[in-house]
C-alpha cells in the first residue's frame, strides 16, 4: 500500500514554461523515498552541502548481542524510517540513498525540565526521544521541521553549506536542555567511536571532535556550536568501559567543567526557557580542526536571521533546480521529477572548509588549488547517470569532483584513483574502477579543464594494482578466474568496461600505445561468455567455466547485487559486438523480453538487501543499478519502440510521488538520475561515448540552461499516458533517422522535438 | 649497595679550565639514575630534543587482571630499569625523571627469523624481546649501544632534534626484521591506546600516527619512518577486541598490505640481511601531521651518516655543557656535575616542527611566531631551580619556554597557564600555578622579551580559576579551608607564595592595584600556622584548625608529598616572617636541626611512592622537591654555617656517580638544578626575587659563560672533602657581609671567590 500525501503545491499552475522565475524547488518533496529502501533523508540541506541536518528516527542497533547481524538496521542507512514514531535527535550528516551506512555525526536534540544523563547506563537508551507525528512534519529543501510532542518542542532546522541552524521553540519556561549525543551513530551505533573531545568555550559556543572507525575506518568529524543565548549550565556523562579515568579526577568533571572527552560521551546544555523566544544554534563542520569549523560558521553563517537562512536555502535550491523547467502531464510527474532532480543535487558534498583546506585520505590536511573539494563517491552507482547528468548541468561542480578524485589518487597508498570513498576514507564497497568512466565521460565531452594526462596516469595505475579484487589475475587470465576472486564475472565485465573508458582518454591525449593496451583489455568480457548456454558464466583458473551455475539466482554465481539475465549484459563499451556474441538482434530481443515479463521465484528475492519485490519488473531489477541501461538495450536490436515501451512502464512503476516513491535505493542520486534523463527522452548508456540512446519522454515539454546559458527545448507532441511510443523525432527541424543523439549536439542548444503515439513505428533505424 | 662502574673519562685531564674546547660532554653518563627512583632513561638525544630514542625494559602493566594496581610499575617512568635483563625494543618519546608515566611511542625492535605476530593473541606478550647484558652496554649524551643477545644484534642510535637514528648491525644473512610495535606504552600499556595509522608509503618509508588516552588524555604523535634498504615483505597483526573489522576484507590485509590501522596494532618489516651492512632506519616525530614528521626529516637529516650524526649529537652536548667548565676535587664529582648538567638539558623539550606548526592545547595547530614551542612542564618541580638556572644558561630557551607557556594559556580553554603540561595536554598534575613563578623569575632578571603585560594578564587570570583546586575557597576564607580540599595546607603556602610572585610581575610593569591584590594573597600563609603547636596545620571551613593531625605523617595532613614538618617551612616570597611567625631565629635554627636529625619511624616511609629511605637524611626528605630550599634556611636563621655543612652533607650523601646514583626522581631535570647551583656555591630559594643564598661551593674551580659571553669564575681556595664551611667570600674582590648575592651582579660576569675552612666562621651577618 503506497501512502499518498497531499503536497501544498498542487495549488501550482502547471505552465512553468510560462513562468521561468517560477520556485521549481517547492515541487521537491524530500519525504520522498524515506520509507522502505530509498534510504534518502527528509532533513534540510543545500545543494552538495556538507551539512545535512536530519532527524534520526527508532534505532536498531546492527549487532544484536550474541553478535549477529540485525538485518532491519540496513533501513537506517540514512538515519530515518517514515514508519517509525520516535525521533533521537537530529544529526548533521547523512547519507542519501546508500546501500550502506555511516555518519549521523552530533546529535542535537531538544528536551524539557530534569536530564539525567548519567542514569543511563545503556548507551542504547535514548531515553530523551520523543514521539512524533508526521501531521507536524514539514519538508522542503532546505528547511525542516517538527514538533516534539513528547514536551510539545517545535523543532526546525536549515542549512548553509557548512553549517546546520536550529530554532526551537519551547511551550513554557521550565528549564529548557540541548543534548548533544557524540555516542549516535547511524546505526551500529556506540561500536564505531573511538574517541570524542568537547570544549565550552564561552558561555554560548562548544568546540570539538569525534573521530568513528566504521564504514570509514578513520573518520575525523570537527565541529563548533554556537547557542543563541547564554548557556547556564551543563554537564556530561562518559559511557566508556575503561578502566583508566585519566588524571582529572581533582575536578568535579561532570558538572560545568569545560572539558569533556572520552570514548563516548553525551552532554546536555541547559537555558533559560522563554516560551516566547526559541533557542537557537548553529552547528558547524570541518574536516580539518575546530579552528575550521568556528571559522566556516563565522565566515558564512555570522548572523541570527533563522527565517532569512531558509529562504536563502530555498534560493540556492531554486537556482539550481530550475536550470531544467518541465511540463508534465500531471503534478504527481512534476513532483517526481523535482523531486528527482533535487536527489541528484545532494551528493558527492563539498569537503573543504570556506578557506579550501581538507582533510585528505592520507589524513593530511590538503588544500585545494583551483577546485572545491568533493566527497562521497558511490562510483559503482553514479558514473552510470548521475555524473553524466552533471556533464550537462554540473560542469563546474564535476570537473571539481574529478579534480577531487585525482587528489584522492594522490593522497593514496595505492596510486588508487577512489572506488567508494567518503571522507577522506577509501571503504572499497562495490567493485570495478569507474572513476575511469567518469573522467572519461567528462572528457570526451569537453568538460572541465582537469589535467587529461595526469588523469590517464592516475586511470592507468589504478587499473594496474595487482592486489585489487582480482586483477592481477584478470590480467594474466584475459578474466577474474572465479576460483581466485569473488564476483568473478562482473569484476571481468566491469574491468573490461573501465578499461574501454581508459582508452578513451588515451585516446584523447593521443597516446596510442596506451589505448590499445586497454582496447584489448575492454575485449575480455568475450573471455567469460559461455556460447552453450548463452550467459556469461563465471570461468576457472583451469579455462573450464564452473559447472554449477545458476543464471537467475544472485548469490554466489559469479554476479555481485546481480543475477546472470542482468548483469550479464552489462557491455556497454561493444553493445553490438555483445548482442552477436550472444546470438544477434532476434536472440537478443527475446532475451530482453523475457526478461521484462518471466516470473522470478521466491527464492531468488528473499536474500536480497538490494533487489526486493517492490524494484523489479519480472526478472529486470530497476531497483539497483547494474541493469540501468538495460531498457535502452532494444535500441540495438531493431526495436527502439519496446524501449519506448519499457522506460515508460519503468518511469510509471518504479517512481511514485508518495513516502514509498522509490523502488530500491537512491544510490547516491544514480536512482533518480535515471529518471531524470528518460524522462527527458534520452539516457547515457555508454558514459565515455557522447552517444545518448533516445527513449520516450515523460515530460510534455522541457526547457534546460546549458552551460553559457545555451537553451535546450524538449517537446513531446500529442503526449499522453497512453502515447507511449516515438512516432517521429526531431533535432532542430531535422528528422533522426536512428534513436540516437550525441552530446555534441544537444550541448549546443537546441529543439528536440518528440512526436509521440499509441502505436509503435518503424521509423527509426 | 650500589653498582660503581669504571668510566672511560677517567683518563681524562683534570684540568679543565686550562682547556677550554675539552669534550665536557664525555663525563656525562646517561646511565646514572636509571636504577630504582631515578626515572631517567639511558638514551639517545640532543639538549632539549623532540625525540628521546631510548631502551625499554622488562614490562609490568600499571593494572593487574584484578583491577588493582601495579606499584612496581612506578619505576618505568621512563621505561628503562637498570636491574632488568630484557629490552622490549626502542621507543621514541620518554620523559626524564617524573614521578608518573606517559610516552613510549613508536617502539622499534629488531629480530632475526621467522616473525610471528598474529600468534601472540596476549598484548603484554613481548616474544620479541632480548636479553641483553649491561656489559655491552654504552651510553653517552646523544648516543646509545647495547647488544641484542637473542640473535646477536648490535643496536646503536643516535638522535637529531626531531629524528631518532638506528642503526642496527646483524651477524648473519638470514632474514632481518624490524618490529614496529604500537601497542607499547611506558607502563599501563594498551588501555592507553585509541587509535593507531600506519601506511607503507613506498617500499622504504613508512608514515602514521597514534592517538593515546594516558597521562595525557588526548594525545597524537605523528611519525614518518625512513629505511636504509628496500622492505622485502611486511604484515601486521590487530590486537583489538572490536567486532566491527571494517570493510577492508576483501584484502589480504595482514601480508604486504599498505595500511593498517585498528587500537593496537604491531607490524613486522622484512629486509634482506647482509651481515656487512646494517639496516639502518630514521624515525621522525610531529605533532602535527604525517606530512609534518616527513618533512622534519627530509629537512633534518637528509643523509645515512650514522657516525656523523653521532657526532653532532655529541657536539650539541658540548656546547651547552661547556657553558659550565668545572674543576673538581675528583672525576666522580666531575661525573655527577656534567650528568646533572645534562638532565637539566632534556626538557622541557621542543615540540614544533621544523615549520614552526605544532598542535595546541585547543588541538589546533598553530604557527609558533617569534619563538620555538616547548613541551614538558612538570612545572612544581621545576620552576624551584631549573627554570632559575635557565635564567643564567639557557636565557633564549627559557624566554621561549616562557611564550610556551602564555601560547598554552591562550588556547586553555580555562585560561590557565599550565600547571603539568606534556604533548599539547594538561594532566594537572600536583598543586600551585607555578608557572607565575617561572614568570617573575625572568622578569625580575630581566630575562627575555615576552609581553610582560599580557603575561600578568595570564597570571592572575590563572590564579582567579574558582574551581581550580580549592582557589574559590582560597579567596573566600583567606586559606584552603582542608574540610573543601585536599592538601589544603600544602596549597594555601603555595598559592600565597605563587601570588607574591604574581605581585612581583605586577611590580615590574607598574600596576599598583593588582600588586597590591597580590601582596594581599600572598600573606595567607599566616592563616594556616598554629602558634599553640608550631606547626603550619590544616583549617576548617569553621576557622577551627583541624584536632587530628600528626606532623610527621606525609598522608591525609593537609600536606602533598611531604609533611608539616618538612612543607610547612615553605614561606620563600617571606622567610623572615615566617621564622618570627615560628618563634624566632633561635626556634628555627632548632627546628632545622632537629629536621636533618631526627629518626623517622618506618610507618612515616613505606606508603611513599616519592619518599624513600635512599633520599631522606633525618626528616629531610631530598629525594622529592618541597624541601629543596630548606638547607638554605639556617642563612635566614644567623647560622649561615649550618647551610654550608648541610648542603656539602647532601650534596655528598644524595648524589653519587653511580647506577642508582639520584636519590628521587630527578623530577625533569630538578634534583639536578639543585645539584648544579649549589655545587657552584650559590641557590635561589625565592625564584621570583633577584637574590641567591650563599652556601658552600663543592667545585675548586668555574668558569660560566654567561649571555653576551660576559664570565663568571667561581673559585673556591683551600677546597676539599673535609672543608666544607666557607670562611670568606668575595664578590670582585670585595668581601660579603651577608651570605646573599644578588643575580644583576652575577650575570655581568666577574669573580666569586670562596675561601674554605674545616670550621665554621662567625664572620657573616
Amino acid at each position: 500500500m503506497r501512502v499518498f500525501v497531499v503536497f501544498t503545491y498542487l495549488s501550482f499552475s502547471c505552465s512553468l514554461l510560462a513562468q521561468p522565475k517560477n520556485p521549481v524547488h517547492q515541487f521537491v518533496n524530500p519525504l520522498i523515498g524515506t520509507s522502505k529502501m530509498g534510504h534518502v533523508y527528509p532533513g534540510a540541506t543545500v545543494p552538495f552541502g556538507m551539512v545535512q541536518v536530519s532527524p534520526q528516527t527508532n534505532f536498531i542497533p546492527m549487532f544484536l548481542s550474541d553478535g549477529s547481524y540485525n538485518k532491519i538496521a540496513y533501513d537506517y542507512c540514512a538515519g530515518y524510517q517514515y514508519s517509525d514514531s520516535n525521533i533521537l535527535g537530529f544529526a548533521h550528516t547523512n547519507f542519501s540513498g546508500t546501500g550502506h551506512a555511516d555518519l549521523g555525526d552530533i546529535l542535537i536534540m531538544p528536551t524539557l525540565g530534569g536530564v539525567e544523563l548519567g542514569a543511563r547506563s545503556e548507551v542504547q537508551d535514548h531515553g530523551y526521544s520523543s514521539p512524533f507525528s508526521h501531521a507536524t512534519e514539514k519538508a522542503s529543501p532546505g528547511y525542516y521541521q517538527v514538533t516534539l510532542e513528547k514536551h510539545r518542542i517545535k523543532a526546525e532546522m536549515t542549512a548553509t553549506e557548512r553549517v546546520g541552524f536550529h530554532r526551537y521553540s519551547f511551550p513554557s519556561s521550565v528549564d529548557a536542555n540541548i543534548i548533544l549525543d557524540m555516542v549516535y551513530n547511524v546505526y551500529h551505533h556506540s561500536e564505531k567511536n573511538v574517541w570524542t573531545f568537547l570544549r565550552i568555550e564561552n558561555d554560548s559556543t562548544i568546540t570539538g571532535y569525534r573521530q568513528t572507525n566504521g564504514w570509514a575506518r578513520d573518520r575525523k568529524v570537527f565541529f563548533a556550536i554556537r547557542f543563541s543565548q547564554p548557556i547556564t549550565h551543563y554537564g556530561f556523562h562518559r559511557y566508556d568501559n575503561n578502566n583508566y579515568k585519566g588524571f582529572y579526577r581533582r575536578f568535579k568533571e561532570q558538572s560545568n567543567f569545560p572539558e569533556m572527552a572520552g570514548k563516548n560521551i553525551r552532554a546536555a546544555f541547559n537555558f533559560m526557557s522563554d516560551s516566547t523566544k526559541p533557542v537557537m544554534l548553529k552547528v558547524a563542520l570541518s574536516s580539518v580542526s575546530c579552528e575550521g569549523a568556528l571559522n566556516n560558521m563565522e565566515t558564512e553563517l555570522s548572523h541570527w536571521g533563522f527565517d532569512a537562512v531558509v529562504q536563502e536555502a530555498a534560493n540556492k535550491w531554486n537556482k539550481e533546480l530550475s536550470k531544467v523547467e518541465v511540463d508534465m502531464m500531471n503534478d504527481g510527474d512534476r513532483v517526481n521529477f523535482y523531486t528527482a532532480l533535487y536527489h541528484t543535487h545532494l551528493s558527492p558534498v563539498i569537503y573543504e572548509d570556506v578557506d579550501g583546506k581538507y582533510r585528505g585520505l592520507d589524513q593530511n590536511i590538503h588544500v585545494s588549488e583551483g577546485f572545491t573539494n568533493y566527497t562521497i563517491f558511490s562510483l559503482w552507482d553514479t558514473y552510470r547517470a548521475l555524473h553524466p547528468l552533471f556533464n550537462i548541468l554540473q560542469q563546474k561542480r564535476n570537473n571539481d569532483m574529478i579534480k577531487s578524485m585525482l587528489a584522492h589518487q594522490e593522497q593514496s597508498v595505492h596510486n588508487m584513483l577512489p572506488i567508494w570513498s567518503h571522507y577522506a576514507n577509501e571503504n572499497w564497497c562495490m567493485i570495478g574502477y569507474h572513476a575511469t568512466s567518469v573522467i572519461a565521460d567528462a572528457l570526451v565531452k569537453k568538460v572541465g579543464d582537469f589535467d587529461a594526462k595526469k588523469a590517464l596516469s592516475a586511470c592507468t595505475t589504478t587499473a594496474r594494482v595487482p592486489y585489487f579484487e582480482g586483477i592481477g589475475s584478470y590480467l594474466s587470465y584475459g578474466y577474474v578466474p572465479d576460483d581466485l576472486s569473488h564476483s568473478s564475472v562482473s569484476k571481468t565485465l566491469e574491468y573490461a568496461y573501465d578499461d574501454w573508458c581508459i582508452a578513451q582518454i588515451a585516446n584523447g591525449i593521443g597516446d596510442a600505445k596506451t589505448s590499445q593496451e586497454f582496447m584489448k583489455r575492454s575485449t575480455y568480457f568475450e573471455n567469460v561468455y559461455d556460447a552453450k548456454i548463452g550467459f556469461m558464466r563465471p570461468r576457472m583458473s583451469t579455462g573450464e567455466f564452473r559447472q554449477a551455475f545458476d543464471p537467475m539466482d544472485t548469490h554466489g554465481q559469479g554476479f555481485i547485487e546481480g543475477n546472470a539475465w542482468n548483469y550479464g549484459l552489462y557491455v556497454p563499451q561493444d553493445i553490438p559486438r555483445m548482442v552477436n556474441l550472444m546470438g544477434g538482434k532476434q536472440r537478443m530481443t527475446e532475451h530482453l523480453d523475457s526478461l521484462f515479463t518471466m516470473e522470478i521465484a521466491d527464492k531468488y528475492i528473499e536474500k536480497n538487501e538490494d533487489i526486493t519485490r517492490d524494484g523489479i519488473m519480472g526478472n529486470y531489477v530497476h531497483g539497483n543499478e547494474p541493469s540501468h541501461h538495460v531498457p535502452y538495450l532494444y535500441n540495438w536490436t531493431g526495436h527502439p519502440e519496446k524501449t519506448q515501451k519499457t522506460v515508460r512502464m519503468v518511469m510509471d512503476e518504479m517512481y511514485s510521488p508518495t513516502i514509498d516513491g522509490l523502488c530500491g535505493n537512491d544510490d547516491a542520486g544514480q536512482m533518480s538520475a535515471w529518471y531524470i534523463f528518460s524522462a527527458l527522452g534520452f539516457y547515457p548508456v555508454t558514459p565515455g561515448s557522447t552517444t545518448y540512446a533516445l527513449g520516450s519522454p515523460l515530460v510534455v515539454q522541457a526547457k534546460i540552461t546549458l552551460p553559457e546559458n545555451k537553451i535546450l527545448f524538449i517537446t513531446a507532441k500529442n503526449q499522453s499516458r497512453k502515447n507511449v511510443y516515438v512516432q517521429e523525432i526531431r533535432w532542430n527541424g531535422a528528422k533522426l533517422k536512428s534513436p540516437f543523439i550525441n552530446h555534441a549536439s544537444l550541448i549546443e542548444g537546441g529543439k528536440l522535438e518528440f512526436i509521440m503515439n499509441n502505436k509503435p513505428s518503424k521509423f527509426l533505424e
